[in-house]
C-alpha cells in the first residue's frame, strides 16, 4: 500500500505531487506569471538567492505576491533530492480568478515546480565555442515587461522554430534592429578591452548569470557597458560570449559566416564564474 | 451510481470532462497557443464559422495544426446544451513536448473548452453608451503576432489592472502612441460620415465582429478606412463605438472627460449586426 521510497514525483503543484494545473489558471489563459530555470548540482539549486530575488522583483512588477522562498527551497530540495545534475523549472502564476483580464483582488498564486534532466549539451561548445545565427523574428518592445522572465514567450518560440540543429543559439534583435539577446541566453561583446551587453530596458530577459557577470567584471576591473548594440558592432566584436543559468558562459566561435576566437576576457570570466 | 443527467461539466479538455491541463503544456509555459471567446445563445455558438476561420489562420501562423471544426462544434454543443446564454472559451495550445522553446516536430495540440456564465453587463451601456478611458499601458509591436488572439496577454492584464469599475473599457495605444483597440474590444471612430478603425498590422487583436462590421459597412455603402489613428483623432470623432463577440456593438458615450453622442452610423451598424 505504501509508495516506494524511490518514487519521486517530477512535478509539484503548490507543493503537492501532481501532473496537471487548473484549466482556469491565468498562467494558461494569459501567460499571467513568471518562471525561473535553475541549475541543480549535487541535489542543490544553484544561484538560489539570485533566482528568488528576480522572482520577487517580477511578482512585484506584475502585482501579485511572490511565493515564500523558504517554502520553495524546501520543495526544490525534495523534488531534486538525490539527483546529481538536474534542471529545476519554477513557474509562478497569478492563479485562477478575476474577470477576464482583470486580476483578482486577492490573488492566490500557483506554484509549479518541475524537475527535468540536465540537457545534453555538446562538450564541443564550452571547449570550442558556440555556432550562432541571427533570427529573423524580432522582439517587440515594452518597458513594462522588459527584463522579466514572464510567461509570454511566443516570440521566442517562433524564433527557435527558425532553425533545427545547425546552430547552437540564435540572436534576437528588437524591431529597431538592436541586438538584444539569444533565445535562451544573454549576450556579451568584447571590443577594445571593454565588455558591452545589450540594454534590456525595452525588451529581453535579464538573466541571473548576466547580473553575476556584471559583478565579476567589476571585481576584475574589466570595463563593462550596458548599451544599445547594433548588429555590425556584434559581428565585429573581438570576443563574444553567451550566458545563462545552465550553461554559465558559452564562448561564441562563429556568428553566421564570421569566425570569432575565444578571447582572454571570455576565458577570465569563464574561470571567474566557475569559482562560484 | 450513475451521474445525474443534470450534471454538466463546465470544461472539456480534448473532449473529455476535466478541470486540469498537463503541467507540461506549452500553453502554460510559453503562452504557445490561441483562444476564441464565443457567444452562445439558445444553446448555439454564434459566428461559429468566423471564429473557426480565425483560429485556423492563427494556427497556421504559429505553425501547428488547427483542431477539426466539426469536432469542436460537437463539443461546444454538448458543453453548452440547454444554456440559453453562455460564453464559450476555446483555447488551443501546441500541447506538450519540444525542447524548451523549440516546438515539437509533431505537435499534438491541446483543446480546452470552457463554458461560462454570460457576463452581467449593465443595460445602460447598450442604451446609453460606454464610459471609456485611455490606458497608460502601451502595446509593443510585433507584426508576427499582430492580429492573433494568442495567449500572450500580459499587456492586457496590466492594462485592465489600471482601473476598477469606474469605466467600462480602456483604450490601448501602441508604443508610438497610435490608438489600437480596447482591452477586450475593437474600436471604430466615425468622422465626417466615414468609419475609421485602427490598422492592426503591428499589434492588437482582429476581432470577428470587427470583420463583420467591415462587411456590413460595405453592404450599407458607408465608407470605411483601416488606418493609424491618433488619440486626437479618436477624441474628436463624431461617433465612437466598440465591438466584440459578446457585446456586438457598444456605442461610446464618454472618453475620459469628453462626451460623445450615439450617432446615426453607430445606430445603423448596431441594427445591421442585430440582424445577424
Amino acid at each position: 500500500m505504501s509508495e516506494s521510497v524511490n518514487e519521486r514525483p517530477g512535478i509539484l503543484v503548490d507543493g503537492l505531487a501532481a501532473d496537471a494545473v487548473a484549466a482556469t489558471d491565468r498562467g494558461l489563459h494569459f501567460g499571467d506569471g513568471l518562471f525561473e530555470t535553475i541549475a541543480v548540482t549535487g541535489g542543490r539549486p544553484r544561484r538560489w538567492e539570485r533566482h528568488m530575488a528576480r522572482l520577487r522583483a517580477g511578482c512585484a512588477r506584475l502585482g501579485f505576491p511572490a511565493p515564500d522562498a523558504g517554502v520553495c527551497l524546501g520543495e526544490a530540495q525534495a523534488l531534486c533530492a538525490g539527483r546529481d545534475r538536474a534542471v529545476l523549472k519554477l513557474i509562478v502564476t497569478r492563479g485562477s480568478g478575476g474577470r477576464g483580464y482583470r486580476p483578482p483582488r486577492d490573488p492566490r498564486p500557483t506554484r509549479i515546480m518541475l524537475c527535468r534532466d540536465w540537457p545534453d549539451t555538446p562538450a564541443r561548445i564550452r571547449a570550442g565555442g558556440a555556432q550562432v545565427r541571427f533570427c529573423r523574428t524580432r522582439l517587440g518592445r515594452n518597458p513594462l515587461l522588459a527584463g522579466l522572465k514572464h510567461l509570454n514567450r511566443l516570440e521566442y518560440v517562433l524564433a527557435r522554430a527558425e532553425w533545427g540543429d545547425a546552430f547552437d543559439e540564435g540572436l534576437l534583435c528588437d524591431d529597431l534592429g538592436h541586438v538584444v539577446e539569444g533565445t535562451v541566453t544573454n549576450l556579451f561583446a568584447v571590443s577594445q578591452g571593454a565588455i558591452h551587453t545589450p540594454d534590456l530596458s525595452q525588451c529581453g530577459v535579464a538573466g541571473v548569470v548576466r547580473g553575476e557577470i556584471m559583478e565579476r567584471a567589476e571585481q576584475l576591473a574589466i570595463p563593462l557597458q550596458v548599451a544599445q548594440l547594433t548588429r555590425d558592432f556584434v559581428e565585429q566584436a573581438d570576443e563574444l560570449f553567451l550566458t545563462n543559468s545552465l550553461i554559465g558562459v558559452w564562448p561564441v566561435a562563429r556568428v553566421e559566416q564570421r569566425e570569432h576566437g575565444i578571447g582572454p576576457i571570455t576565458r577570465r570570466l569563464m574561470a571567474a564564474l566557475t569559482d562560484d
